[in-house]
């Protein structure tokens, strides 16, 4: 294709200047581009075939960016970059110094707020509506949010208090796509369902045959939705309870529906109507036959075909630690029969697929309802049954207040089972686990383990669930150094670390690696260089301090190493326990450091971070002025 | 009164063989108790008052402890208490040793989930109907929730799950009382408000004559709250979209409406209805006049003569830290157009009653949504606003990753006016604000301020004010020193502490203290013993390193105390700078210990975990091997 309409639009305001009869030509091309670029880079792929209409729709209608669109989680935010002036760094997405997968308001003024953990967009766009009004700006606010965003507490929270702003001009897109892919989980979507068949539809609601009128297919689509309808008149959608103006459901790959009924919303927004829900009906992966039919499988992918589409990767790939948890969690699961499974949303990303199809009366997926999982799992707990509360690093901040009040404080047995801990790649610093060990070993009564290769991961979990209180084993993203997994399901000592390599290096050069989780690899290809000791740490939480006395009386330096923020982190755990033994050793602590880091591809981005092998001992040798041949030489010697 | 019926109840299996036509009595002595007991203690009494019949109604009719009852944040739990086998403990109530004021696990059987913060209930009870629906045990699992507490995402996320398992014993009973007190704030609230003045009041609903035919006085109360409908039949309320069973209005005041609904609602629950939504209307304060009349002075008092009532203190008592910022937030306010002041509904305790009558439209009460208001105010500040986010420090754990994802990784400019920062006293261990410091300082772009006194509290919020990103203040629950405050809106250097003293002890014998906020008056207490150095350090982020180094070069000694958790707390980052710098100094770290803290008076707490001047000044020696007389008279001397 050769994109003959789309090369013309450099920003929205030429998009503006096109004929409506085009917008159809430019939706073709569009949806081509995104599946041509995201075929080449990797990246998210059915969310962004079904929003080219409605992203085309937006920035025809509404005056961006003075009007600000806020794209809830961002997913489906690849057309509207094409179309903001970023279509020729699409080849760059997701890469170091590339453009990212989410919005972002440095890389754009369309990008009115970034987002990438979901349910913010209503928040956010209430927040710039008032911000308008209190300035006496003129625009329109726009959320653009998914039916499984809407599921989670956040996004009721500002329908709650939107509703109450009688002529703000705040609109909320609701962009519903989920009905034909996973099984509704939530009265709300159970709710949409029956938006959609019609028994719900508000056909003769004030006001919306008006807004409808104006584009006569879009009342045929209203109104087939209807036929099953049983004659009932005018019951409240849930919408309207919060105090929006309802309108929908519409066809949202219907240019010819979305163009005039967008553009009549906006008069009506910008004349004091208040907030206005417009529902807007559309298929994941729209247009592109192998992601209509399996849009979870074409939800992120990597590079690939599209003529062939998605093929199975020959050899088998070594195992993930997110197959180890999910290998795990059945293998305990079917062990003990105390075992429940919990998921905000989750099922595929944390690997319980097939815990869910082996043990579906022990399996909860909550919906994208963090705060509730955690509180949930508490209660869970109190009948004497042991929650398994599969969650990522960065989402668990989501329940961190659950985890505090509702768990440790009552000293519940809850194991999180934190996936994505560490630097995640080419989501970049929105999905960083960089935080939970400080966050986490601060809480008392919490456990805090981190795995070095897969079967200590296994081991950790097993140790994890056998502790008779909240626990924590966070593991990095992708898969491990590639440890050969024992069945058995044996704890681990609680709280004690295993020294991995010994030192031989003279007195005044003694290095030792207090490592933990994922650094425990590179500390020791860093060892093999400075001669060092490598203790694997394993626990956090609590913390190894006769290990830490040992190796600190043993040597002449110590340093830390974590894939996490080496402010409050597990480094910072071993400074305390020093200071408190009243030790003297210089300790060097290795770790991400204090600012956001964005994306790329991880093995890079730790490198930078200076955490592979060669980092840390490049900085051990600089911070502790050893010197590089001699000292490696002298100690292999000795 | 003798309170004759009631001291024949020692648990409720006592109660269950009353008559029914005893209850009424019981209710009035049990009232009669609750205000005796809170006048001679303090703690909460409005709403207390408000749930003597509910109270006694639920035991009555559901056979707890096999069915379980979770309290939704829990000030409505002493008349549960009071028929639980702990009448006799009143007298201890929020007292070192004595009974909480909120339920707990440990304290009683009955007690079935530890409850605080707001909008646990829901997840709690449906964890536990879940949990023995998975056991095999035939009960009935029951969440009481206030409407307030309905209006938090987390109650709406479980609600969200909830409605979804068709035959679960799960009862959501909400105790709606807030109608004649504060104006709603939110949509949640004016459809109560509907639901009671009748529009929505679904009469004909399938079953709902059956349960309140039982009672035929409830169907009364039911019909006169119809009244104003207008003839519409049966919309759904928004608890049957969300897969209840509404049941309701009741007044919750009237024992023969409760017993029987409630007895019907066990009933039809195990025999599999699925989720019962109790409506019930209930008054703050009831049966005590001036509580009745003004139920937020009457909310959480001190002691207070019940024939009397509540009197104005005679003499003007000590500012608060919540009065200093509120005087500062009107200031800023008037000195600065952008200011909006946020608060997740906490006007009162957050002290910006002034500021909205002053400043109305800049000011928002966002109702119990603290991740709403977090994502909200990055809303405001992207449009060019001021916002100031008042909170408690235990309250902002529930908003951690939008401020995390939302506002800090956006470098935003949100001023978190963190109050009840450190130990609470009688409120105990679910509301202390302990871990602020080490959750925000690990956060990159987080600025963190701790003031030592009520002026400087008023410098560091300007100074906060002033800074291009996120930041936080925290300040302690409570009056300060009682500084002198200067009314200019003078900003402190970033980054930047102060010597507040220096020892003139000799070499070998020098300590210094690296004080944080509320601990620099007692270091000054226990460095003239020692005559040591005490910095007020001021800001834990950016810490004032070249200070830090100073202090470590000059002294022997260094000690750093805080009133918040030692692990990863401003000791921690005290450690980190000097293990950075390479500089190897003895540290004493002094602050929270790494367990939950019970309620007590909170000079007491204090002293307990050795936060006074005395208990510094004794770790110091001990710690340090420094003897007791000779070395404050030495150097003295010196």
């Amino acid at each position: 294709m050769t994109y003959a309409l789309l090369k013309t639009i450099d920003d929205p305001a030429d998009l503006r200047k096109l004929d409506r009869r085009q917008l159809q030509t430019l939706a073709e091309e569009l949806r081509a581009y995104v599946l041509e670029s995201v075929s080449q880079t990797g990246g998210h792929l059915s969310s962004n075939l079904g929003t080219v209409e409605l992203t085309i729709a937006l920035h025809y209608a509404f005056h961006t960016p003075e009007d600000r669109i806020v794209w809830d989680v961002g997913h489906q935010s690849y057309p509207h970059k094409i179309l903001t002036g970023r279509r020729d760094r699409m080849s760059t997405l997701r890469q170091w110094g590339g453009i990212s997968g989410f919005p972002r308001r440095d890389e754009s003024a369309y990008d009115t707020f970034g987002t990438a953990h979901s349910s913010t967009s209503i928040s956010a766009a209430l927040g710039m509506a008032l911000g308008a009004r209190t300035l006496g700006d003129k625009r329109v606010s726009i959320a653009v949010i998914g039916d499984g965003a809407m599921s989670a507490g956040m996004a009721f929270e500002a329908m709650n208090n939107a509703g109450v702003y009688k002529d703000l001009p705040l609109v909320v897109v609701l962009n519903d796509n989920d009905m034909s892919i996973s099984p509704p989980v939530g009265a709300l979507n159970r709710h949409l369902a029956r938006l959609l068949s019609g028994q719900f539809y508000a056909a003769t609601k004030k006001g919306i045959e008006r807004v409808l009128s104006v584009a006569p297919p879009v009342l045929e689509f209203a109104k087939r939705f209807e036929e099953h309808a049983k004659g009932m008149v005018g019951p409240a959608t849930l919408f309207e309870e919060f105090g929006f103006n309802y309108i929908g459901p519409i066809d949202g790959h219907d240019l010819n529906a979305l163009v005039p009924t967008l553009q009549n919303i906006r008069q009506r927004a910008l004349e004091g109507s208040g907030p206005i829900f417009l529902h807007v009906v559309t298929k994941k992966g729209q247009g592109y036959k192998l992601a209509e039919a399996d849009p979870i499988l074409y939800h992120g992918p990597g590079k690939f075909d599209p003529a062939e589409g998605i093929r199975p990767s020959g050899k088998p790939a070594r195992k993930t630690y997110t197959q180890v948890f999910g290998d795990w969690l059945c293998d305990m699961a079917a062990a003990d029969k105390r075992l429940v499974g919990i998921t905000p949303a989750m099922r595929e990303g944390s690997g319980m697929v097939e815990f869910e199809k082996r043990f579906p009366d022990r399996y909860y997926d909550v919906g994208i309802a963090e705060q509730h999982a955690v509180t949930f799992a508490g209660g869970l707990a109190c009948e004497g049954l042991k929650p398994v509360v599969a969650i990522y690093s960065t989402f668990l901040q989501r329940g961190y207040d659950q985890l505090i009040h509702d768990v440790a404080l009552q000293n519940l047995p809850v194991v999180f089972a934190l996936d994505r801990a560490g630097l995640v790649g080419a989501d970049g610093a929105t999905h960083a686990g960089a935080y939970d060990i400080a966050f986490l070993r601060c809480i008392p009564n919490m456990m805090v383990a981190t795995p070095c290769d897969e079967n200590e991961c296994r081991q950790l979990l097993t140790t994890a669930f056998h502790f008779d209180g909240p626990s924590a084993v966070r593991y990095p993203r992708g898969s491990g150094p590639g440890a050969a997994i024992a069945p058995a399901l044996e704890p681990l000592p609680l709280g004690k670390g295993e020294v991995r390599r010994e030192s031989a290096a003279r007195k005044g050069q003694r290095v030792a690696f207090l490592a933990f989780g994922s650094m425990v690899q590179p500390a020791l290809g860093a060892a093999e260089a400075l001669d060092a000791t490598v203790a694997n740490m394993r626990f956090v939480k609590p913390l190894d301090v006769e290990l830490v006395k040992t190796l600190a009386r043993e040597h002449d330096y110590l340093v830390t190493v974590e894939e996490g923020c080496v402010m409050g982190g597990a480094g910072s755990a071993v400074l305390e326990a020093l200071s408190e033994a009243g030790i003297d050793v210089p300790v060097l602590q290795l770790g991400l450091p204090d600012r956001f880091i964005d994306h790329g591809d991880p093995a890079f981005l730790l490198s930078q971070s200076g955490l592979d092998a060669k980092g840390i001992e490049t900085s051990v040798r600089q911070r502790f002025g050893l010197g590089q041949a001699p000292v490696a030489v002298a100690t292999r010697a000795a």
